[in-house]
C-alpha cells in the first residue's frame, strides 16, 4: 500500500535541509547537500534498503529481498536558490516504493543538475561512463573549485565508485516535476513520458577587438557584441525552418567584455543550446548552427568560434514500463493523463544505456522551474505517487 | 620657449605614480590619484604658478602676473589600468606653456573619467554645474562607494569647490591623445578639433520569465535575451538610415540573467550609447531608439523599458582657437595635419559653456586607448607640444 501522508511528510521534512524562502539551497556536496544524503540514507534504512554512499556522492538502498527488482529515484541535490521537488521527488518516491513492499532499489544520483563541468556525474558513474580523468579535469561551474577538492571536502575522497549490478534490475523509474506548463494548461494531472530529449550544448566565442567606443569609427570597429547579435538574430530566423514540432533552443547566456558604457566589447561568449528527441533533428539543428557560424565569419569583422560542450543522445522509454504506468494512470485518474516527452534532461537518459527506462510527471504550478518558487500541489504529488506504485506493482506482476 | 625634454621628463615622471605594467592605474581620489594632484600641486609651484585643490578634487595653478589669460589643461586621473596619456597629456602640456613663459592657468579636472556616477565631477563643477545634491547622490561605479565617503577618505570634504572666475580667461586649450586611428592612418602627427560630440546614454531593461530551457516550448517562452537580441539587431539595421556621417553607436553591455546554459533568461539589460556633433542628428537617433523600443514592445513577450542615462550637449571649437592652430601646425607639420572632430568626450565641452574652447590631438598607436597599451611616439607628444605652445603664443598675440 502506498502510504501518501507518509511521502508527503518525507517531501516536508528533505524540504527543511538547505530551505530557500519557499524553496531550497543544496549544492552539489555543499554541507546542505551531504546532510540531505545522510537524511536520505537514514529514511532507507527505515523501509528495509541497504543504504550506502560512493566515492561519486551517489547513495544507493539495496533491497535485501529476492528479486525480480526495480530501481528507482533521481538526485537530491539542486539547482542553486531553486525548487523543493526536482529531484527529491523521484528519491523519495522511491523510498514509498520500498515502504509499500515491492523489491526496489533506491538511488539518488550525484550532481544531475550539473554544478561541476560534466553534469549527470552520478548517473554518468555508476552506468561506468565516467572515468577518472573525467573527474580530474572537472571543476565547479559556480566557483572553479575543482571537483577532486569538493569531493575530498565532503569526505568523499577514496571510497570506490558503484558500478550497477548487471541484471539485477528489469527496469528503473523516475518521478519528476514536469518543468513546463503543458499539464496545466491541458488541465492533467499526470503525464506518462515517452523519451527524453538529447542536449546538444555549445560555446560560441566571438574575437573582436576593444577600442573607445567615441574614437574609433563605425567603419573601423571590430564589435564582438555586435557580430554576437547578428549570429543570434540569424540563428533566430534559421532555426524555425529546420527544427521538429517539439525541438527547442536556447541563448542561456550571453556575455560580453569588458561590458562598459564606453568601451566596444572586445569579445563576446555564447553558450547554446537545442534539445529534441530525435537524432536527424538534432542532426539538422547542428548543421544550421555550424553555417551559420560560417557564415558569420563570412560577413563580420569579428572571428566566430564553435566549441561542442556536449553532445546527449535521446533515451526512448520503454514501451511494456509505459503501458503499465498509463493503466496505473487511467484507473487513479480517467481522462487526466498524457503521453509526452521530457523536454528536460534526466538521469534516466543515462540509465536507459543499461535498462529499460521509464518517467511519470507531475504537473507543475505555472511550470516554474529552477527557481525557489517551483512547486506542485500536494493532491497531485500523492496521486502521481500512487499512481507509480500501482504501475511498478503491475509492470513486476504482469512479468513485464 | 618651449621645452620639449622637460615636457616628456614631467609625463614619464607622472607615469610613474600608480604604474601599471606600461600604463597607470590611478582611480579618481585612490592613494595614487592624489598623489598624482600632489605631484602636480609641486610642478605648478616650479613653474611659478599658486597651487591649489578645492572640494571636488580639482588642481588648479593660477598665474600670478598680468592678463590676458589663458587656461589650459585636462584630468590626472585614468580609467582602470588604463594608458599613461589620456588626461595627464593636456595637464602637463599646461604645465609646459607655463614654463614657456604664457600667461596661462592650468587646471585638472576631477574624475572626467567617470568613476563615480556623473562623470566630468571637476569640469562640472568649476563651471558651477555640479550641485551639492548632485555629489550627495553619486557612488562609485566600480564599488558603490559614496562620493561623499571618497572625497572624506581622500582628505577633500569641507573644501570649498573653486569656481571659474568670470572673464578672466580668453579660451581654454586641451592637448589629448586622439584615442582612434584617424591620424595614424593617413599619416598625419596632429589633429586641430573642430567640435567635441555630445554622448546620449540609455539603459534598456527587458523583462521576461525565467524559465527552464527544457521544460518550456518555443512557444511558451519569454526569453528576454532573445528580446534584446531582436530589438539590438533592429537597431543595427535602423540607425544607418538616419545616423549622420561620423556619427557612432555602441552597445556596449549586453547582460542577460541568470546567464546559465539550461535557463531561459529572464531579464536582460543594454547599455546603448550614440554620439555626433550636431544637436539634429543626435535628436534623430533617439527618436530612432524610442521608436526601435515601441516596435519591440509591439512584437515581443517581453517588456522593455528605456531610462535615460545622461544626454550631454556638443562642443564646438572656436573659430579663433583653431585658426592660431592650424598656422602652428602648418608651420611645424607642413602638411602633416588635419581638421577633425573629438567622437570621445573631454572636460572642454563643459568648459565651453563659460568661454571658447580649442583641443589639439596627437595620434594614439593604433588608436588603442582606455587600456594599458594606449601610446603616442615621444617625438609625435613633443611635435605637438610645440604646436600647441606657438598656437597659445600665436593666439594670445593676435589679440585674438
Amino acid at each position: 500500500m502506498f502510504d501518501a501522508a507518509r511521502f508527503l511528510k518525507d517531501l516536508n521534512e528533505l524540504r527543511q535541509i538547505g530551505a530557500y524562502k519557499t524553496g531550497v539551497h543544496r549544492p552539489t556536496y555543499s554541507p546542505q547537500d551531504m546532510a540531505s544524503r545522510r537524511w536520505l540514507m537514514d529514511r532507507m534504512a527505515e523501509v528495509g534498503l541497504v543504504p550506502s554512499i560512493d566515492g561519486i556522492g551517489n547513495v544507493y538502498g539495496r533491497h535485501p529481498g529476492p528479486g525480480p527488482h526495480v530501481l528507482a529515484g533521481s538526485h537530491i541535490e539542486t539547482q542553486n536558490q531553486a525548487g523543493w521537488l526536482d529531484g527529491a521527488l523521484g528519491v523519495v518516491a522511491g523510498l514509498a516504493l520500498a515502504r509499500a513492499g515491492l523489491p526496489v532499489d533506491v538511488a539518488a544520483f550525484a550532481d544531475e543538475e550539473g554544478h561541476f563541468e560534466g553534469g549527470f556525474l552520478g548517473s554518468k558513474s555508476i552506468i561506468g561512463a565516467l572515468s577518472e580523468e573525467e573527474i580530474d579535469r572537472s571543476r565547479s561551474r559556480n566557483d572553479g573549485t575543482p571537483l577532486r577538492d569538493a569531493l575530498a571536502a565532503a569526505g568523499l575522497a577514496g571510497l570506490p565508485r558503484m558500478q550497477l549490478e548487471a541484471g539485477r534490475h528489469k527496469a528503473f523509474f523516475e518521478m519528476h516535476i514536469e518543468q513546463g506548463t503543458q499539464l496545466e494548461n491541458a488541465g492533467l494531472r499526470c503525464g506518462v513520458v515517452t523519451g527524453i530529449v538529447a542536449i546538444w550544448q555549445y560555446r560560441i566565442v566571438i574575437e573582436g577587438m576593444q577600442d573607445h567606443a567615441g574614437g574609433t569609427t563605425m567603419a573601423e570597429r571590430r564589435d564582438a557584441g555586435l557580430s554576437a547579435v547578428r549570429l543570434l538574430a540569424m540563428l533566430d530566423q534559421e532555426f524555425p525552418r529546420i527544427c521538429g514540432a517539439r525541438s527547442t533552443w536556447t541563448a542561456g547566456r550571453i556575455a560580453v567584455e569588458p561590458g562598459a558604457p564606453s568601451i566596444i566589447p572586445g569579445r563576446a561568449e555564447i553558450l547554446f543550446q537545442f534539445r529534441d528527441v530525435e537524432v536527424p533533428v538534432l542532426e539538422r539543428m547542428e548543421r544550421c548552427l555550424l553555417a551559420a557560424v560560417q557564415e558569420s565569419n563570412r560577413r563580420e569583422r569579428c572571428a566566430a568560434t564553435l566549441h561542442i560542450v556536449s553532445k546527449a543522445t535521446p533515451a526512448l522509454c520503454d514501451a511494456a514500463t509505459m503501458a503499465a504506468l498509463d493503466a496505473a494512470a487511467e484507473a487513479r485518474a480517467p481522462g487526466l493523463w498524457q503521453r509526452m516527452p521530457s523536454g528536460a534532461g534526466h538521469d534516466a537518459q543515462y540509465i536507459a544505456r543499461l535498462m529499460p527506462v521509464s518517467m511519470l510527471f507531475t504537473p507543475s504550478i505555472k511550470g516554474i522551474s529552477h527557481h525557489w518558487a517551483e512547486d506542485t500541489k500536494e493532491e497531485d504529488l500523492a496521486l502521481c505517487g500512487e499512481i507509480l506504485c500501482d504501475g511498478v506493482g503491475q509492470y513486476l506482476g504482469a512479468g513485464g
